[in-house]
């Protein structure tokens, strides 16, 4: 294991912490911490002490907060968080000894320390509810204002302009009363909200592109990624969405619905104290605004909270899930408050089945149930590989593959009855039973039986293969409705050919459960199935998917079938590779993140696995500028400490970034020369341990001990001294599993006290990915010649598109400047463009680290 | 720290390990080895030697299995299923290498030990599913017993005999026409029933006593509690739940239902080889069986499955959670195939709210969510007083006490109509619309109105009194339907006043979201939060309740307002006390558990807590009679090994299972004599370990390296030379998320590869509790007094009726000896009582533990 591979995380964002951020924040923290010194305690000499420590903790805290590509050490984190528990309890008691009892002053202190966690989640669903209801009404304007427009009042959509009326009234007027015109228009706007979102997101937020939950997967477990959950990134998510989803695109807007929730718990929880220098106590609120995106996209509170716990969370305690629920809880609340659809429904498609189910018919549920593993399995493995063509060929030109999907789209699906109207509303279709009074274009009717078949399955077709373009292009776009709607469209196609099947032999054996002369079958029961079977077969989640069909219909007597359905779903996906779509994009974007759904065995110690030639640092003996220089040479993430190179008796560990805060300390406050030597162990450190147990050295002397000897800087607070260590031959499967459940950043192999190794996430990936590789060798390979093709054909066409156009244009006699089809980059506002390369090169060498397997990278 | 005091582990059970089980299983293992032996590789030496260790390995996998009262460590489980899983493979490789490709015996060998896991849980789920639908018939059945008797067929419920009558037919006939009489004999059954539930429970399985859920939880986290699970347990809870129920004391079938289907899932587990020697395979079986327990209960597999995870499993994986998924899929499926309701239906009381919910409403659903959580806190207080009493008077009196309360139950609850018919039932009718046209007893009545309220008022009140009472007494006995029934009781007092309200002042701006000249109030629904609000109080659930409501009901317009409810359920009583009743019943028993919900702040190190004076054993130089020695003076769970007692370099650990099979292994082989050395570490693992990484010590040499030196024993391979190991210093709280998150039974305190220190589970739970005391110190003294007195009264009381009684008998002319009322405990088989005594004991042992805060106890 050779860690002289370079780490990208510096030179990436070289300004990052120097300049812009560190230098606000350090003068909130200090003047925060002077604010409360005075109740601190009696002691002035130790209450500096303590005060200064407490500073110094918290700001590492802060400047750590804001590195980019790095992975949080939970362990770390929480023994700061509990140093800092630990203070204020002193206080408090230093509070009761002085006034006897607890003032109001500290009692409405103490409330609202222990209440904050209930503030930020309150306001993060609020908010969030709110933004769901805007999203929702604009949406629905958006999609409508294609078709045509309200003569009252130009921002309402048809429902609204004709409040009341049954279908249409007089006020709402198409476009024009000549189709082919308005199939143009139709087309047109789809092109010109696809162009916005995609410009918006180009030009502002890069991240708020694609579904975002792979991302915020690997956010949760620790990895952090700048701006993915910033301001921008919300702002852009919430304004594209509507104009993606209006666009007509095969995309939906449940993933995207998760990434805005949680950037609206990571923007709000930073105007808190306690959140905003502890990230274990963040990751609890991003759990919980997760939770709330599901909740409010499906209007399925518990859903969110089970889909936050299945698929969002890797680590997901008692109190994360309380917290969801009660995020979710008043997110949905302020949702059905504003009721943006005036249905006062929280269930989106209410169906009642009048009609329970047959035993038989688990037949044919196993065919749904199949249908969608193989769905899920197919969509995963084509949308990856568009997904390696885009990022190697188009990355380049994002708003253009978003215009030009969305024009295709729209011509494409005009002909199909299913696949023209909304996604949702097309669900809403199958779902129903034919008995009400709604009937979409003959749907029930026994004449037209054989042609809706046909057209159920073209339109599953189709939208299959739109889903495995679209999901994935620059606008944001989630994969849930989508693949809802193709699995209702599988399944009520499935749902007629039964019934056809029933009332041609109504007297066969099989179908003796039936009540005689009355129906039997009920399609839209196969629909709501099919929808469940696809959903699951996408993201392979099993209960969550149960709860939020329920949720969304309220179909309880099928509770059976669904789960029926969603098993025989994910024993299908199994069998065709481990993990939904958002694990494979992690696996294929190569960030840092263990799963845990999977189970490994090597059969090979840690000690196969580790970096044995590190980079570590004696306790003594080492100058400033040697540090200094140590730290230029390589990038490593941290160093750990030895007491001497000889003995190598493991003393702590320095993070990378404690150690540049120290020595710029002592530099800037001591004047420490670049030959003072830097000490890292305090003396009694040393001393032997058989009685450590009642004798913990006491850390109250000051940083630097500058006076008796110049050149002695004192950096022993700095270091971690505790930790984790294991033993060489410990299985490789147990620490991966420390990994996973304690969350360390390192951990250090230490044998009879001696340091021996150090062994990251990412070293137990890189094993993992090359067993994986030894396993099953044929992958990826030779298709590139493939894709080169397919590329010059894109490429061709897209030339001969725009000298069409461009004739077209000049006939039209309309300037060739309003839509530039080929390279529209150039318009673009270049720290964008910069900023969105930055991002995907730090991504693609991440991948090429898992690719090559070799190198060390981020630490 | 003293670590002296002894264990009660062993001498509880004696004979068990080394008698009975071992010989029958050794054999076994030792055949099946031998069976695969011509399989496993060319090299017939290394062959034998692999297989010896195998063989070594799963023998104390056996014994380990066996051993009562102690923790199993999840750790050193993972390894050995790791090293199994290896052997497996390359065996398999073995297979390929000879025959070129994997013939058809091998590749069903292989599918089937893959598939093990669905067959062992569909096997689980069928027979769970079985067993609840013959608890559902018995217990319907034995109800109505109480009442009359069908004649055409003595063995038809109601229900059957008036098969399609709507209600009551001339078949069913009651007892008698004269009502008195018919009440006697109602109390007389009653009386009859819990007699029988009772003796059966004493007789045969103690352990099937009450609800079972916190035991469950601590064997699910790793403690063994042998014959908890055992097959006779299952049986006589499976006979005394319905007798318990029918005999109409307060008690539901939910815990009861969770404990059977555990005890299923163990008992059939252990049929498959995969289970029978892995603890950690075994827990995912508990957990799943545990869904499917509550998923049979209440017809909600989903609610099941979120129970598992809420509340019964620590460590909940995904993999776990889809094996719950599919076996309570298939519980509830076979169930619903059985239909012993003839229903037809899972949901077990179907309502169909017409209306939905206002906005105002929300302030009477918080009182109800006030309600919920005093309710629970209040319970749980006075019940664990009353367990305190119960485990000191009346340890003794087991059947008496049942029966005691039978009859009290059956003789309060005749006069109020809510309280006389069956809970279930009543829940039924509470939870109806007033729309319908069943009526019972004119609840919806506008004239009854205020009786209403004061009947209902009373319901609450008595049963909940009768439930702090019977909760806990000596037969099958759950708390979640009486406390539903209770929640459902006020819930509906409230809905009625509030509906009392809104007709009085019709046209208040309060009620100006209701329509006018309608009903606006649907009392139903209250009483359906209600029931929300009591489960969640009482066990401090939140997610699994709001999920089960729905199943239970498919009220899912109600789903905001049962959040709610449930959201400030659990906010009131968590200010009341952490944990619900489950979770105080661990902390009253004191078992060894970390709960998972709580979090702490000691701000203390590990080696403040840690135990510094622990007997580890030298590497060599030790004698087998020194050895021998060392074990009978303590009765420690393992020793530490070190390299010597001078340099403490810790080498390994050993259990005392594994030492002491070592021992005898080595006198039966080997004839060892008691002056021969043990050697725990071999040459080669003291050397440098700087390259360790590439030359690991290959295990290959056998057991004894006889012939060189006779008085050697090398006792190596029965070392776990990789005990987890952490720093002195490393905060406990870190060292507590080690215990909870990777279930070591043991943690050693290294320093500088010196070992310092041991720390167990207990030795953190005994710090908790010491800070726990020294926080709060006023608890539970000064009620002693009060309680003498109460068992004088009690005592008295029961002398006196037992005279009158035998007045009465001896009037009648009836034998004193059938029912002997003061001590029936000497008609009881003796060693039933004897192993009732032990448990207890083994139990007060542990109370006295976690009281004292002396002590080491169970390691």
């Amino acid at each position: 294991m050779n860690r002289s591979s370079s780490s990208h995380s510096r030179p990436l964002h070289p300004n990052a912490r120097s300049s812009s951020f560190t230098p606000t924040l350090r003068r909130r923290t200090t003047s925060v911490s002077t604010a409360q010194t005075p109740d601190l305690t009696d002691d002035p000499e130790a209450a500096q002490a303590a005060h200064t420590d407490h500073v110094i903790h918290e700001e590492i805290a802060e400047i750590k907060r804001y590195e980019d590509f790095t992975t949080i050490d939970w362990v770390q984190d929480a023994a700061r968080e509990q140093l800092r528990r630990k203070a204020r309890r002193k206080k408090r008691a230093g509070f009761w000894e002085r006034e006897g009892r607890i003032g109001w002053r500290g009692r409405i202190a103490e409330a609202y320390d222990a209440g904050q966690a209930w503030i930020v989640v309150t306001l993060v669903g609020v908010a969030i509810g709110l933004n769901a209801a805007f999203l929702n009404i604009v949406t629905e304007w958006l999609s409508d204002i294609k078709l045509g427009h309200c003569e009252t009042a130009f921002y309402l959509n048809e429902n609204f302009c004709c409040w009341g009326a049954e279908s249409g009234c007089p006020e709402w007027k198409r476009w024009s009363g000549f189709w082919p015109l308005n199939y143009v228009l139709y087309i047109f706007f789809a092109a010109l909200f696809s162009l916005t979102a995609a410009t918006l997101v180009k030009s502002f937020a890069p991240y708020a592109a694609g579904s975002g939950i792979s991302e915020i997967k690997c956010i949760i477990a620790g990895f952090v990624m700048k701006g993915y959950l910033g301001a921008w990134t919300l702002v852009i998510k919430s304004i594209g969405l509507p104009l993606a989803i209006a666009s007509g695109l095969s995309v939906g807007k449940e993933g995207p619905s998760v990434h805005y929730a949680v950037c609206t718990g990571n923007v709000i929880s930073r105007f808190f104290d306690k959140y905003r220098r502890n990230a274990a106590k963040t990751r609890e609120i991003l759990s919980a605004s997760a939770a709330a995106g599901v909740g409010v996209a499906f209007g399925s509170p518990i859903g969110g909270v089970l889909f936050s716990l299945e698929e969002m969370s890797n680590y997901f305690p008692l109190k994360t899930m309380w917290r969801s629920y009660f995020c979710a809880l008043v997110a949905t609340a302020v949702l059905a408050a504003m009721n943006p659809f005036r249905t006062g429904q929280l269930v989106m498609f209410q169906v009642r089945y009048d009609r329970s189910w047959h035993f038989f018919e688990i037949v044919f549920y196993l065919i749904i149930g199949v249908f969608g593993g193989l769905y899920g399995a197919f969509v995963i493995k084509w949308n990856l590989r568009v997904q390696a063509f885009r990022k190697r060929y188009l990355a380049q030109y994002p708003i253009m593959e978003a215009v030009t999907l969305a024009v295709l789209t729209a011509v494409i699906c005009y002909p199909n009855m299913f696949l023209r109207i909304d996604m949702t509303e097309s669900m809403e279709i199958l779902f129903m039973e034919c008995e009400g009074d709604h009937d979409y274009d003959e749907l029930c009717d026994r004449q037209n039986r054989w042609t809706m078949i046909f057209s159920l399955a073209i339109a599953t077709i189709i939208r299959t293969l739109l889903v495995i373009l679209s999901y994935g292009c620059k606008v944001p776009a989630g994969i849930f409705v989508p693949s809802m709607a193709i699995g209702a469209s599988f399944g009520r196609m499935v749902g007629i050919i039964v019934q056809h099947i029933h009332e041609s032999h109504p007297n066969a054996a099989f179908f003796a459960a039936c009540e005689p002369d009355g129906p039997c079958i009920t399609p839209g029961t196969y629909a709501f199935l099919g929808a469940a079977a696809a959903l699951s077969g996408i993201m392979h989640i099993t209960v969550s998917v149960v709860v939020i069909m329920f949720e969304l219909t309220g179909a309880l007597t099928y509770i059976l079938p669904t789960m029926i359905v969603v098993g025989v779903t994910k024993a299908v996906g199994e069998r065709f590779g481990k993990g939904g779509i958002a694990d494979r994009a992690i696996w294929f974007n190569g960030y840092p993140f263990l799963d845990n759904k999977e189970e490994h065995t090597f059969g090979v110690p840690v000690s196969q696995v580790m970096a044995s030639h590190i980079v570590s640092l004696p306790a003594t003996g080492l100058e400033i500028r040697q540090l200094e220089r140590i730290m230029t040479e390589n990038q490593y993430q941290g160093y750990p400490i030895v007491e001497d190179f000889t003995s190598k008796i493991l003393i702590g560990y320095i993070g990378r970034t404690e150690l540049k805060y120290a020595i710029d300390r002592a530099k800037r406050d001591q004047l420490a020369p670049g030959h003072a030597l830097c000490v890292f162990a305090t003396a009694n450190t040393g001393s032997d341990s058989r009685n450590s147990s009642s004798s913990m050295p006491p850390v109250t002397f000051d940083t630097i001990s500058a006076t008796s000897a110049q050149l002695r800087v004192d950096l022993s607070k700095f270091i971690d001294p505790t930790p984790l260590t294991v033993h060489p031959r410990l299985p490789l499967e147990t620490v991966m599993e420390l990994f996973k459940k304690m969350g360390p950043r390192v951990v250090l192999i230490e044998y009879r006290g001696r340091l021996t190794g150090l062994v990251t996430v990412k070293d137990c990936l890189k094993y993992q990915f090359k067993v994986e590789a030894q396993e099953n060798p044929s992958q990826v390979n030779g298709m590139d010649e493939g894709e080169e093709k397919l590329w010059g054909v894109i490429r061709r066409t897209a030339i001969w598109v725009d000298g069409g156009l461009n004739v077209v244009r000049r006939k039209l006699g309309l300037g060739g400047q309003d839509i530039r089809l080929v390279s529209p980059v150039s318009q673009e506002n270049e720290s964008a463009r910069q900023r969105l390369r930055d991002s995907d090169e730090a991504l693609e060498l991440e991948l090429e680290d898992r690719g090559s397997g070799g190198g060390t990278g981020v630490r």
